[in-house]
């Protein structure tokens, strides 16, 4: 069972992360997590603070000379900004005075779509600055830390993850493009969107565009592919066994999401029975699936074709044109606090959502396979597709000639 | 914190469901049950079985003199059709010669859409019955039983759900709709689909008589409502605390579903930000909501107004006009095994639905309220509100016309 | 991840009992589990209810034809003695003329030792009844019968258990006296005490005698061993992966365990170290241990010796020579209610604590292995094991020679 | 649920430790923290690390002018030796050349007693480092800093905790010696074996002394008491949930312990239950307990009176009179690795033992009462200790005079 906790502050002076459960063996360096902490920036759309936001990377422990060690597998991400932040944010008592104003001002207008007013009322807070620290899409980077780590993991028995945008706002990948592959990542991250369809995202850039000289924001559909899973991770025996569950708690456990579909989702549901589900075909000496409308999932378990899951973003609450709210200390109406913003964080959504699945998927793994090296987990898992029997054997892609 | 686990297969002698945590207190009677269990059965379109199955019910603890006593609340419930089943299901050994034939006979043509192929894979069967057994939609009656335990609880706080179809196939009630209350729950049982809409229910029964002749099926959207919960349930704080990602693994959780939303979900992703969220206003001594986009939640908890989530269930996979598949006997080409079945269970997943939503908001009382009796949790619930500051009040229902 | 729950009270219909999380092809049989649950009412000493006690068992989900099928498994337990309790147990409410007089009169003297007073401050009850109801050691059953589960998936990896009793009150045997295996067992279950000393066998049953010559009752301690278990079950990386941790918990979760140890335990606090632990020597082609002092745990971590573990068992706290307690209807003293009792239950506990060690070991071995099928569990153990370079290889019991 | 994880080696960067769960409001400072690593420090016999180890402590994140914000509280302690080991233990590869020699050197005998062995086998390494380095103590820092928070909390509700020495090998405090109360803590900090019992203090002192000059090494045992606990904590439902379970397993957890008792533990299975239990006595307008010897929980509750738990250590396994092993590159017998080490850590575990202590209890506190503010969290503890029922109230200690 993999266990991971974050921590941390927008604003304050680090976040942490913490992953323990893995196996030994697993190669971890500083430059892989960096990369993912940088796709993470990725997008068209992104404000100022993706630019200043400097990741200040540490490996605390859990790994020594680039492997992971068995133990907690523990990340640090220093803020830059932080001396900025040092009065607003101590952990110690500061001179109210200190406070009074500029960044140590309480945030007294609670903003629409944010965790602002809710979060004063459930933790008995009198400005929302306590609660928009944590609530802040920031955390994320921890996220996306941990899940390099997991993704390490899961490369190293032959998994790999891709994700890319299928829409922004209104603007969508037409139903039936190709699906992007674990060869087409460089190029999606050189995408402007991380949208494989370039035509789909020259639209999208000029969405963008306008949501921005309109001083608005937009949302977006985010999928996420997983290659080369083993049939089987998840089970349909208890409904929290089920890996699509298991996924759907991960996707809309991300900031901002409102929507998560496996497969066609909600596509699926105005077919009929006799178009919905993806038919059984012997070619050669392995069974095939005539077509990958299900996502990758049958009973809750994968299937072994590519897994794929999608998360549908709402558009940023922090909007220039700003909502109407309250000022809490005099109950009269206000415009919403505004700090700088992106328009769209749905590329970067889409790197966040790659790492939840990997995290889930590492779980799933270690639950079929065990394993304390990962040697032995590989030796698991290679053990177990060889016994399954011939005329049990499956492909890993489907074939939607047959 | 909540635990609860379900048991038993298809054809089984018995389900049994556990749900330990509870307080003592809760009023819970075999009628209220069996009003749930019957309510599962509901639905225009549902084959002979919804009639063959008789639940018998019984509470095997955990309940006493009509009060839960603190513990574990166990519930059993009996299949009327077991003797038919005694040796095929049989915990003991049978002489294989009983098995040979009719129900006994192995299940060696997998259907697609169904847990039966990699199900083999994963546990090492020969055939699909032990498989589809435990996966068949039959376990989602200890699932209502226990939701219907729970939903006891919370009406015992003030907090009522409600569910009801919003599409089925193609026709869905028309964007904008109202939306059902509490008091409208004996009219949507008594709708043939749970549909509040009664001309789309109309539109939805021509369906189903279509895709009946077609000997095909159905799929479809349901929403489920909750009333009157507190704000400040699920929290920002950690990804596996936000109440909506609680929700979506539940709801994904069912068989046969394939989408999750929470408020306006994926439609929300196409629209601007300034048309997104639910602005504030000050209208006498509250806080109102102008608008019901988010369904209820913000920052990942509820926000005191009522929560509205939605699951997309895929049409039923076995259809009478089969689908292809291979028999593994012979790796040869063959139609999927077809055994009677249901056009649409569409109504009937709005029901299971609503129990898993009602464990989901069980658990998330107890954790924030804690409360070993019902008068405890109330006692603190209703202190909760009471202390939170005159100026952080915010109202139990939208306004439109703000 | 083994998640298993228990439900139901001691006068009611009957236990239930689920387990979660095995894998498929245990052979489990109603014969084996009723082993077990006879042994649980051995030892000299215990009073009618163990006679009158029939434990009516069904099997009642997730096993057929004699093999697990990789869901929960279901044990329902039927109370015989029901139908005298119907009334005053019944789940539905009843005629309060029922219940005044006899087993229905409230219970308003809370015995000292009993969960009775706290109990009913916790989850405000008027009288006792509602919590000994679960409190008391009948739900034992239920673990028993889910420990001869697990001791079933164990066996199928060629780990066997053993318990026996150390002491009753003051007599106990002599330290240095030889171990109980596996093939003792049934010596073991013919012994009045389940002690394996003979001599202070009988020591104990003059203890015994004594103690209910003077209304008194008893107290002991049981050892629970377990053979064949492979190196590196738990972990040191955190705190609660530790074996020993989980043992710990086990034991000590079970009613009137005052004390648990691993190994020599509190003796071993006494020792100097260079006294206190097994020393490593080299024998042939493998590293083998001088002693057994830790009782087969380092860092938390099974060694691959024999496991050994020790729970302390207080007295019986319902005693004929009653105790002083309170009216609470009147608020004067009074002695304690006194409902017929064992002299000493302490050898029945170590069959309890030997189904607490299967769980906690089941647990542990699917945490290292994995494994949805006996056989893929089984698989990966023993690739494990093959896969531990020549120069680390220890054997499987000490030798004191060394 | 409080959750909690630690990470980071003994001779890496710095530990991290994250606790998920607390309310907002508790007041938590660097000093109070830094103070409880400090007396983690304390203790005749202690070696050379202790000086040197200093504790560089950050709280990064979830305080905010020096109160909680509801989110999770993340801790780092710094090493102040790393710049010595920051090859040995880099998380990134470094040249092989540099570790040939000194620290950097495989460690290839196992000391008995330790995980390496074990660890070595379950995690495939080909030396004792990787394992070693976490499962050293140096992570109990962690713990107490954590510890330190979840005092806090409790403070904050009135509870206090006091941990003290019992024994040092075969020193033992006499049976029926006064136990320390909170207002003792800075005299058992004052003392050199934090024993309560100057007499016997003295004679631990000479105790250390000749093991010392011995080359040998010491365990003992520490007691932790809690004070001002409501009644109710922890419950008899399901095994584990007893709030004596769970302290059992958070003591077990703890390195070198072998051995846990609640109240008078093993020395109650010696007595026969006429004199095993605390009978209860109503003293004016409520009901006492005539003795202590359950160690105040029953039924696995905390019954409102002292907690008092006790956990042995076995003596420390790295001991100047070398162990016998084997060097694993050779097979041939050698002595066990010697560090610099110490000759008794008892007087720590007390520390350590009594955070772990305050975790149990802060997360039964919050199973129990809920709360997401302490002030909410406290007013629902109030509210229930008003609440109970003027007939069942109880006195916080016992009366031996009765």
């Amino acid at each position: 069972m993999l266990r991971w906790l974050t921590a941390g502050e927008s604003h304050g002076p680090e976040l942490l992360a913490i992953v323990e459960g893995l196996p030994a063996g697993i190669p971890v360096t500083l430059d892989a997590i960096r990369l993912d902490l940088a796709r993470r920036k990725l997008g068209y759309g992104r404000g100022a603070r993706m630019k200043f936001e400097q990741d200040e990377l540490n490996i605390s422990g859990g790994v020594r000379h680039g492997l992971t060690l068995g133990g907690p597998v523990a990340l640090r991400i220093g803020n830059t900004e932080w001396p900025k932040w040092a009065d607003v944010m101590s952990p110690e008592p500061v001179d109210p005075a200190l406070l009074a104003r500029g960044r140590g001002a309480p945030l007294v207008r609670p903003r629409p779509g944010h965790a602002d007013l809710v979060g004063m009322q459930k933790y008995d807070f009198d400005e929302a600055r306590p609660v928009l620290e944590r609530a802040s899409a920031r955390e994320t980077a921890a996220r996306v830390a941990l899940g390099a780590v997991a993704r390490a993991f899961l490369a190293g028995l032959g998994i790999e993850l891709v994700s890319h945008t299928l829409s922004i706002g209104p603007v969508r990948v037409p139903e039936g493009s190709s699906l992007p592959r674990p060869g087409d990542v460089d190029t999606l991250d050189a995408d402007p969107l991380r949208c494989f369809d370039t035509a789909t995202s020259a639209l999208m850039v000029a969405e963008v565009d306008a949501a921005h000289k309109d001083g608005d924001t937009l949302g977006g559909i985010v999928e996420v592919l997983a290659y080369n899973l083993p049939p089987g991770l998840g089970s349909f025996v208890h409904w929290d066994r089920r890996l699509d569950s298991q996924l759907a708690a991960a996707l809309m456990g991300i900031q901002a999401i409102k929507g998560v579909e496996v497969g066609d989702g909600f596509l699926t549901t105005t077919r009929r029975g006799s178009d919905a589900h993806d038919e059984l075909v012997q070619v050669d000496d392995q069974i095939l699936r005539a077509s990958d409308k299900a996502g990758g999932t049958e009973g809750g378990m994968s299937t072994g074709t590519v897994l794929r899951v999608r998360a549908g973003m709402k558009p940023i609450a922090t909007i220039p044109r700003a909502l109407r709210t309250v000022d809490i200390t005099t109950s009269e109406a206000a415009p919403a606090h505004h700090q700088r913003s992106d328009v769209c964080a749905v590329p970067a959504a889409g790197v966040v959502a790659e790492a939840m699945v990997a995290l889930v998927l590492a779980n799933s793994v270690l639950e079929k396979f065990g394993g304390d090296s990962l040697g032995e987990t590989k030796r698991n898992l290679d053990s177990y597709l060889a016994n399954i029997p011939a005329n049990l054997r499956t492909g890993a892609s489907s074939d939607a000639t047959l």
